[in-house]
């Protein structure tokens, strides 16, 4: 899917680039701190006035000046003098420590002894020590946490370099689909893929854009698609349980002019009628019509391309937070199709993590409910016993 | 902080409901499916018929009729019949399993070799099975994703009964601190807190709202505080970075009537200087000053508390995906505070897991940014040797 190119990028203020990834390397201008500052609230020194201090032999050192925050002290510090210094005080000049509190005794007048010798640059955070004037800050392609947001504004960047949050039309189609209002005839069901791959989208960080469902006809799909294609940087379709219905998402696709069917049918599963294609540089992933075979495959193929077009790297999906833990009941999988195992999570008080197979027939929803994560089990392998140490993908 | 009262509910919309947290027992009064559907494509067969059936002796069926998606059948199966399903195509009476596809040949005329024997119920979802009528569907307490939505959307639950969000007044204070459109004078620091607190308190579902910088002044910090207390659920203060100004926070919180200092000052590292204070059942954080420790603090207390307000269970923070890492270099701490220690994450390709300490002054942004996570070091410990296996909250 990395053939397709990424959106294009705007500008956004530091207070809506939560979950964003950059889009260019960002460069601080300044270093931070532009001053040395102490860390902690005690007494700014010259280092080599402590060397040999102890609490039985302190050293006397004398303070000629209180730090206050907010300014650049404006004392330069001689050979035995000190300041009073608060946590985040500017050091002056002629200091290039900090002594705690801790470590020191009033002694009468304004002297203090201090306990403990310390090293130059001890309770210090140097000019520049956390980042340099010309250093990135942030690299293009990584997600903007708190942290990063914190750091880009003790920098004073304000105007976020992001790519487009991805619009994605979510059409269900079948005829056998009534939207969720609705009470289902004998036979219909209710539309789940359009709620539930929409607030995949969403988590994402892409926009769905809502359609109405489509029955199994090709005209009505070909608009309908159409005006995804109009509307949406990529369209998910999700339906086509049956030979029929499939055959007929990839026929509307195909007579759409310089469409290009890339695949159909993949060898996973849940999933294999999977669908991806090609139109003028954008995509269209044909979900199967199944909730659990269509949140699984997006999780697997949309998760990871949404992610990609907004500037993160593209990775293998299922995406999510990965960890190892220890197979509670074997799993059993077929040779030559990649398979996705809903496993349930648990810790003991020791640390030990436990993968538990969810019980139940692949189709139910309610095993994705129960389900904490997904274990992969590679094409080639015939599954994984009780006991081995798996990868689950949490979400 | 669990003395603290959770807000009060509200019902949204299924499409607007992700990520926040059931404030109910959610109830479904449907089964699911509501009638027996195939999983595959195949025939729908009395499971009887086909014992015994092999490739060398195949099973002899009669294919009386073919289900249509969005149908009951109107036919009924007797001995010998089979009928032709869609994959999710809802059984015809008397049928009681499906035979796929893959396993039956045509036998000319309306007649089919069924090649394997197949049990009662298999390839079927049987009415019922997913849900059934009066069944817990999604527990109170829990947070709704794409899968917990799709299976509301597919029994009809479109009202969902959440907590509101919280909304948190977002107060940063300091005599040295600017806004971050400003240029700091000398001496003076950008307000890192306000962006990196608000952040994450997005991140966790709750709504900040952004208030302007306080200098360490009592009226001022004073009606601010009032301020915030009268438009949010709860006011989170950072600033006071050294002892004076520490000492202002809580002078001006105690001087609310009814207010009570629940902590001030914690054993954690960094973190130190937090305080807890409630007024009139809302709760007030004051944060350290220092981005890092203020952000720190914020994972460990407001995070949780966070969730918990909106109906999640009170767990202990740091919040994150917890997994267990090898860790690549040793952690020593200090016997008498909870420590966190900021690491990075890596993985071998054979999926071994490494945690690595973040090289750094503790009060270094930028180490923030370079960690995926924190190991936290107990009250009573003195550490971790490189090769121990830790559990990392990654973010």
């Amino acid at each position: 899917m990395s053939g397709f190119a990424r959106l294009s990028t705007e500008h956004v203020s530091l207070d809506t680039a939560l979950h964003r990834w950059a889009a260019v390397d960002m460069i601080s201008t300044e270093d931070l701190p532009e001053w040395a500052r102490s860390t902690v609230d005690g007494y700014a020194v010259r280092a080599e006035d402590t060397f040999g201090a102890s609490d039985s032999i302190p050293g006397f050192l004398e303070v000629t000046a209180a730090v206050e925050m907010g300014r650049i002290p404006d004392t330069v510090l001689r050979a035995g003098q000190a300041a009073q210094i608060p946590t985040g005080g500017f050091l002056p000049s002629g200091a290039d420590a900090v002594v705690m509190m801790e470590y020191t005794n009033h002694a009468g007048g304004s002297c203090i002894e201090v306990m403990r010798p310390i090293t130059v640059g001890a309770n210090v955070l140097e000019r520049g020590e956390d980042i340099k004037s010309g250093e990135t800050v942030v690299r293009s392609g990584k997600v903007l946490r708190s942290q990063e947001l914190g750091l880009l504004a003790a920098l004073g960047i304000d105007r976020i370099p992001v790519y487009l949050r991805p619009r994605v039309a979510v059409i269900s189609t079948g005829d056998e689909i009534v939207s969720i209002e609705k009470k289902p005839r004998p036979g219909q069901i209710r539309d789940a893929n359009s709620h539930s791959i929409s607030a995949l989208v969403s988590a994402s960080g892409a926009d769905p854009i809502a359609f109405d469902i489509i029955p199994d006809n090709a005209n009505m799909l070909s608009s309908s698609l159409e005006r995804g294609l109009d509307l949406g940087d990529l369209v998910v379709l999700s339906g086509g349980s049956s030979v029929g219905a499939r055959d007929l998402m990839v026929d509307v696709v195909s007579s759409f002019e310089g469409a290009e069917i890339m695949a159909h049918g993949v060898a996973i599963r849940p999933g294999k009628p999977t669908m991806l294609a090609g139109w003028k540089g954008k995509a269209i992933l044909g979900l199967p019509g199944h909730p659990v075979s269509a949140l699984i495959v997006a999780q697997v193929f949309l998760v990871p391309f949404l992610r990609y077009l907004q500037g993160c790297g593209l990775v293998k999906g299922p995406l999510g937070h990965r960890m190892n833990a220890e197979l509670a009941s074997s799993i059993h999988s077929t040779i030559g199709l990649e398979e996705f195992i809903r496993v349930g999570l648990t810790r003991t008080a020791k640390g030990a993590c436990f993968a538990h197979p969810v019980f139940g027939k692949s189709g139910m929803l309610s095993t994705m409910v129960k389900a904490d994560g997904l274990v992969v089990v590679p094409i080639n392998t015939e599954g994984f016993a009780r006991g081995d140490m798996v990868e689950v993908v949490s979400w």
